[in-house]
């Protein structure tokens, strides 16, 4: 059963992404990071790879790109804000 | 050589674009158009396909996608609005 990360959680649990490139998005309780790729074809091959992993974890991103660049923002709607799964996502994309 | 797309291409080129559900972007030189699949692998099988057109012609759009959701902009970057690569590209989505 995913849950909203508890504040004790938060700490642990996201301070290592904050660490790695990780925000908090304004004026909502969901993650957000900007991915930079060399060009179009390594920022779409890395899609591609986080998007197995999203439909496997059935948990998709918020995702944006323009050429080189993708911006995700992760947050888990079902229980309205951030959980462990966006965790565990974010640091998936971090080490594909 | 691409080139903005004069007044008169806009009203033959760009129409039957409108009359497929594209829409000028407020404020800016661009095209776009929200497309809805039946869940996430369709929508990112969609935008595979998408993106190897994108850099065959290398024309690469703007777009977000959240779970079956895709939206799309179009603008041509090199000559600061909409051209008939645009419109080419936008007939491309249509029709995958």
């Amino acid at each position: 059963m995913t849950e909203l990360l508890s504040d004790t959680a938060r700490k642990t649990v996201l301070q290592p992404l904050f660490d790695s490139g990780w925000e908090m998005v304004e004026g909502r309780d969901a993650i957000h990071k900007t991915f930079e790729f060399g060009n179009f074809i390594e920022a779409f091959s890395w899609m591609t790879r986080a998007a197995i992993w999203a439909e496997k974890w059935d948990h998709h991103p918020e995702w944006f790109n323009v050429y080189k660049t993708v911006e995700v923002t992760l947050t888990t709607h079902d229980v309205g804000g951030v959980s462990s799964l966006d965790a565990k996502m974010a640091r998936k994309l971090d080490s594909l």
